[in-house]
């Protein structure tokens, strides 16, 4: 009996989540963004997805590679929550915990054969972000998986959404394939949790694009849309 | 980037599924099996499960570590379609897989401390076999993690039951708090799915007891109980 077990990484996830910010807390709340799942060359055999198709939502076991750890916390602060209130890591899908695994339910939209990387899974919900390791692939199985039922802490947080306003100019700068996307990610709320100033601005990489915006009350406006790399003089930071 | 990622051992389900066979194929199947996730001494730490009472259901994320492997295989024959039929790895819930990982929705019975092992959580409907090494536990979050939706292959199988007989003086040889239990996995069918004949006999490991069956169309009846480790003669064998 080994006390560890050495998991490879079998996939990557590929998507407009270029950035720290913006990615949804959990799966399914952000449909508009679509992840594509490229298999490791020693993965890339077609038959591996034989009869995948057959199934409408996937399972994907990650890493939560880009989660800083040293060593664990029994307790987290979720940012929902303010970021003031612990509670136990196992009664969290928080990133910093024994092992970096995530678990995600995605919707798969289709399979797609491609040049250069075979058949990749095309899925939407994906609360991962670009370039994230993906270490197992399942079917979804409702008749096992789906339950309704009691949610703890997470019950009482609501469902906001902003209203969002991009100036046509700066719309026109985002790839048109990106732009339902960011347009939701952006209605979700992308501030941290424990950071919400009106007036303040803040940044979001998207699709390999920085986006500046400011929050007022409801209403989320984007101030400034530039390629990733460049960094235009901020007036508030 | 690195293509393997090591992950630790934090606890283990202990339950009466001490063989290999009569394990549910799916969790939440059986659901009179409970099943104890006692923590490795390194994660005994009660501060990590607070607010855990609060969810209804958890993931259990674990090691198939009985699953033999020599590499991995793109196809695997589920046993529920006879055992001929190919799928791809990926399309299934096989242990047989490139990172033995499995996944299984568990409901939360309560939270037992103990005076050797610390908090240990009580769970039941895994399909998880004694001794399974945990690598994470999550929450259950159903706006997250429910869905309805197709559920390829696995929709035609249906949910056969077996009427189950036991003659009184053998039940009795089962540890009380077992009965119910081995009753309900019994009633499940728990052969082997390409190797159902008639007037065969059958053992079963379950609670540390050998149970010893035959199945007659759909009548289960226990021929025998005996504690593990002794083997009686089987006049079929």
């Amino acid at each position: 009996m080994s006390g560890t077990w050495e998991m490879r990484v079998i996939a990557r996830a590929h998507n407009d989540y270029t950035g720290k910010f913006g990615i949804p807390r959990q799966s399914g709340l952000v449909s508009e963004v679509l992840t594509r799942i490229v298999f490791e060359p020693e993965y890339r055999v077609p038959e591996a997805l034989r009869g995948i198709e057959g199934f409408s939502h996937l399972w994907l076991i990650w890493v939560f590679d880009q989660a800083e750890r040293e060593g664990w916390s029994p307790t987290i602060r979720p940012p929902r929550l303010g970021g003031n209130t612990r509670v136990g890591v196992f009664a969290s899908r928080s990133p910093y915990r024994p092992n970096p695994i995530g678990l995600s339910s995605v919707r798969l939209l289709g399979v797609e054969r491609t040049a250069d990387a075979g058949l990749t899974l095309v899925v939407s919900g994906a609360d991962l972000a670009d370039g994230t390791p993906i270490l197992d692939v399942k079917p979804y199985l409702p008749y096992a998986d789906a339950h309704a039922g009691e949610a703890g802490f997470t019950e009482a947080l609501g469902d906001q959404r902003l209203e969002v306003s991009v100036p046509e100019e700066l719309l026109e700068q985002i790839p048109e394939t990106s732009r339902k996307g960011l347009l939701e990610v952006l209605s979700r709320d992308p501030r941290p949790g424990y950071q919400r100033t009106a007036g303040r601005a803040y940044g979001l990489s998207f699709a390999g694009m920085n986006i500046r915006f400011t929050v007022d009350a409801d209403r989320l406006t984007v101030t400034d849309v530039q390629p990733e790399g460049q960094h235009p003089g901020n007036p508030r930071a």
